[in-house]
């Protein structure tokens, strides 16, 4: 965290000065972005925006206010990684239950009514993030991001009440979407009007009427999957109760059982099996007792007594999909309307994917859409969007597939008696959300240069690492010092010599945050000697920044970690923390090019 | 954190649910305790208090409002495992500046005008606690606490505004000390009146108006030492601004350079010398351009630019101590009125040592103060805070003295070359606020067993380890389940079979928390054997705790890495993480006794 950078800062400085043309109180009639929905999608999208003081952007939510209770709990890595860069990774992490095992339970052979447990395995035996893997209420996910945007330059928070009822993207050159709503609370309750926004981003879950105003549809599969879903507060003498378990019956139930935070709490995923899409949706009337009943016969010979139910719902969910995220339907038009998270894709329940994707869906749009509306970045950016979302979707439902028809698969069908639990081990960086790699676009370059940086696969997430910073000897994660600000990160590593190229002929220096990492010991870099652009000033005063000159220590080598050339490399990532360029230290040209495409 | 025991909590669990009595907007006239001044010793001893909803507890304060700026600003390792305990202390760390090293910086021995770096030592060599030496400006540290004084069950909010004149113990049996007070602003502003307390805490500081009521005095040498101390935003080449550093220039100047949190902002403390105590205070007068240029001349050559000084103070201050911290007399009268913080003690600025040992004085007497007043144990308690207190002062003051001499000294004149940077490698642990090791007393046992846990010394803070849940296999730092929340905890360390004595036997369990750990690998513990004492049920659901059992695992072995014996050991540790007992597993009579010596 800098701050005290303008002059002292009494009080919290997470709470940043307030910056750019003060919010309306009222929803006002135009808007840049406009944002439907507080799901985690719009509310990650949110946060990011709001980060752009200059960008107006309004977020309109039909509930009367923040979500109190239920909906998704499961946090992958990757979310805790974002939101680290959101500042409340830390706070989050003391709250949530950490998943560190995972038990799976099946029909004894010797006895078939009794579940046996034939496997515990470490949930992430790689280590393949510095964060863990949490289960957190969805509603607390979204306060913290509701916090982040109140206390961000543009101090924003969502107008609830307000529903969306359609839109139309008109000729207007500045304004083009025109969107109607109505609000359902507050002093103009019943009032309908009209919003002309430049930009709308639909994050109005499953059944979106964004989407359906751009006329996608979800596809998928005929059947969904019906899930009996409960928070309980119980009493059991099953031992794994505070473990998250994969119980399979004899007879074919099966449970996915969650502990969640408080040390209290646990969530109980009880299989209500298939249902036709369009049938009578009959399973959508199973009684909060026939879960529980059915969940106490699947626990046997334990014993269930379920004390108190805070929250249950019958959730049908099957894969679904649309076929873009915007409203593109001629190569070349830009887009002006977007879709994100359930809007567009849904998922089985089994794998925790829902809130995760939403949050990341949101975060991509979002700062693309910032950085075009502040007039720094050509607006083909947001074509990128979709394209990128898009298969991120589809490789997830191929995944979700494949695990799904895997828990439903009775014991003795299965290759071996430990499929399943090795499944679980092998493909673990797809649930905790790692296996994201986009495709080279003109945000992500062709990996000609990757050699020089193979623990840093360009398209996938930048994987932070310790190294010192040389002006206080502190190790730092070198990852954590970029915020969710929009701007890039050019991480300029050394060569051997300290040859840093010449990162000073770049241009674009607002969008950018640029580092350098020497390959030395902290002890032997002379601040003096680094080149000046590393040790910008700012801010009034004009003070140095003393964070951004980084070396290895004692403890910590990144380059080795890392695999990075002792020839040195330029690493170049995105606001969003995928990595986008890895190339020599002289490949200047080729650098700029790379920007000049996206940057005006 | 554990929560939703009582049902489900939608928005953040660090607000607790509110209890006790309704907490009066306006000061009453009657309390059970009163806290005098809000620096570091009282919103301690508030926040502890905060969490006995029963006990009324008020604190004034003459200031219109929390601290804005300035004063102390060094965060001892130990101060930060007490922040853990009040819910505070990731976010600080997130905050403040780390101290990771040290430089000292001298005269060139070639060219003494020049000042040139002697050594850079790494400032806690030892690992000696999980948490870093951290430096953040005591305002955020207050509100920090006025934080977790808020989400209490008290709901505690300090009175600003208000005045402290004079007090008398009175005959009164129930309330018998009587305060006097006037309103300094709001609606009341120019208002005195009276309250009646049954106890008074003085932490207003070094010039006290409750010491001198209670006809307390500060003695000490005859000499203040004079700092000119001022928080600025400068521009510099001296290459370890961004460094803790002592440098002594050649004409025995000498600066105490403290980067600060935010990456920007540094503190000097420029050595103004000796000053008499009864003098005519002349250096008071010493102007900030003057302090200015003499930390300039003893950088030389390295240049100084300063740009902005939110903060400045000449600040005098010597070693002063009063003989004891409460208003006892007559052996065998009880107290009713204590001293806490600078009241009492006061120290040399050089150890950092202000904030830090005020806090642990606030903290001691709040925990006793709050068992005894809401009736759970015996007064004489009270008697051990001075005992306990007014030691430790007389300890850092003699330390100080030793540290302050030699930083004073003149390079040549010191025993060798690296004298100074050795002697604070060698005694660390002083200045990290360790050292502290209270005597056999009431509340600290007499070390028979201290063979069992040799890891534990008894009278000095519990040193937290990892260890495994067995609920859940999570890796946890056993210490940081507790909380201060005012009970003792009782860890049994169980023996080769699982033994664990009878610790059901033991009463007074609404003031414990009782946790196991077995010293097998958590895989091998079976929970349904596990005595039921350690998975008590509590709550409107009388729901399991689950928390209270833990084991070994294969990274973390707490029997080895603390010296755990084998055939078990009982360590009974404070409601401020001091360890007051070891005994075997099997000495309950013993145990019983020291608790009935303790509790009603
Ligand atoms: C009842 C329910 C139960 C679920 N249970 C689970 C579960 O157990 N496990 C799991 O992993 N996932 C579950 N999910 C899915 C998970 O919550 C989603 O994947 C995730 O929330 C997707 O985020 P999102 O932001 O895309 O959409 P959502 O979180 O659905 O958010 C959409 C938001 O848009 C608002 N909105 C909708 N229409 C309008 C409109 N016309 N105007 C204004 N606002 C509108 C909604 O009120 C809502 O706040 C559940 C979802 C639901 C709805
Ligand atoms: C000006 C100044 C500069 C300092 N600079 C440093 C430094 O640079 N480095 C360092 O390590 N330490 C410094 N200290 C010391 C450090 O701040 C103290 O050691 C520490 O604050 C002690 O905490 P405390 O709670 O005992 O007292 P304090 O923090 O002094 O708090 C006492 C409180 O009591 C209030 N009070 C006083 N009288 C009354 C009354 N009659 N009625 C009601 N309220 C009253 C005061 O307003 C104050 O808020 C400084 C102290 C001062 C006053």
């Amino acid at each position: 965290m800098q701050f005290h950078d303008s002059g002292y800062v009494s009080g919290d400085p997470r709470v940043q000065p307030a910056a750019g043309p003060a919010r309306p109180v009222e929803l006002p009639d135009r808007v840049d972005a406009l944002i439907v929905g507080a799901g985690p999608a719009g509310m990650a999208a949110f946060a990011q925006l709001s980060q752009f003081p200059q960008v107006s952007t309004r977020l309109i939510e039909r509930r009367p206010g923040r979500l109190e209770i239920g909906q998704a709990d499961g946090l992958q890595a990757r979310s805790i990684e974002s939101f680290q860069a959101f500042g409340f990774a830390q706070r989050l992490v003391e709250e949530a239950y950490r998943i560190y095992s995972m038990a799976f339970w099946r029909p004894s052979p010797q006895e078939p009514t009794h579940i046996v447990r034939t496997g515990l395995v470490p949930d992430d035996p790689s280590g393949i993030s510095e964060f863990p893997h949490l289960i957190l209420n969805q509603a607390r996910v979204l306060d913290y991001f509701a916090e982040f945007a109140a206390h961000s330059p543009g101090r924003a928070a969502p107008d609830y009440g307000v529903e969306f009822l359609g839109l139309e993207v008109t000729g207007d050159a500045d304004h083009p979407v025109r969107v109607d709503v109505r609000h359902r609370t507050g002093p103009r309750q019943g009032e309908r009007h009209s919003i002309r926004a430049k930009y709308v981003v639909g994050c109005d879950g499953a059944r979106s009427r964004v989407r359906e105003a751009i006329g996608r549809r979800l596809v998928g599969q005929d059947a969904l999957h019906a899930w009996g879903v409960m928070d309980v507060l119980a009493e059991t003498d099953f031992p794994d109760f505070r473990t998250k378990c994969a119980i399979q019956s004899h007879d074919g139930g099966n449970i996915l059982l969650i502990p969640r935070e408080g040390g209290y709490l646990t969530r109980f995923y009880v299989d209500l099996g298939e249902v036709p899409e369009n049938g009578d949706h009959d399973v959508r009337s199973t009684s909060l007792e026939t879960i529980v009943a059915r969940a106490g016969r699947i626990l046997h010979p334990y014993s269930l007594d379920v004390r108190d139910v805070p929250w249950w719902s019958v959730y049908e969910v099957g894969h679904r999909l649309t076929d873009r995220f915007d409203d593109v339907y001629e190569r070349g038009r830009e887009p002006r309307v977007f879709i994100a998270g359930d809007a567009c894709h849904t998922h089985s329940a089994k794998a925790g994917q829902g809130m995760n994707v939403s949050i990341q869906d949101g975060w991509n749009i979002a700062w693309k859409l910032g950085l075009v509306l502040d007039g720094r970045a050509r607006k083909s950016l947001l074509g990128t969007y979709s394209a990128e979302r898009q298969v991120v979707a589809q490789n997830l439902i191929t995944f979700d597939q494949e695990w799904s028809s895997l828990m439903a698969t009775p014991a003795q069908n299965l290759p071996g008696p430990t499929y399943l639990e090795d499944f679980y081990v092998r493909t673990f960086e797809f649930p905790a959300g790692f296996m994201t790699r986009y495709e080279p676009s003109m945000l992500i370059a062709e990996p000609v240069y990757q050699s020089l940086a193979p623990g840093f696969p360009i398209g996938k997430r930048f994987r932070s690492a310790w190294v010192h910073r040389v002006s206080d000897t502190t190790p730092v994660q070198l990852g954590h010092h970029a915020r969710a600000d929009g701007r890039w990160r050019i991480y300029v590593f050394a060569g051997p010599h300290g040859e840093v190229g010449e990162p000073e002929k770049l241009g674009h220096q607002a969008s950018f945050d640029l580092k350098v990492i020497y390959q030395q010991p902290f002890g032997e870099v002379d601040l003096r000697r680094v080149p000046a652009v590393f040790r910008p000033r700012g801010g009034p005063f004009r003070l140095t920044d003393w964070e951004k000159v980084h070396a290895t220590g004692p403890e910590h080598d990144i380059f080795a970690e890392r695999e990075i050339s002792r020839d040195g490399a330029v690493v170049v990532v995105r606001p969003d923390q995928y990595v986008a360029h890895v190339l020599p230290l002289t490949a200047h040209d080729e650098l700029r090019h790379f920007f000049d495409g996206i940057f005006l």
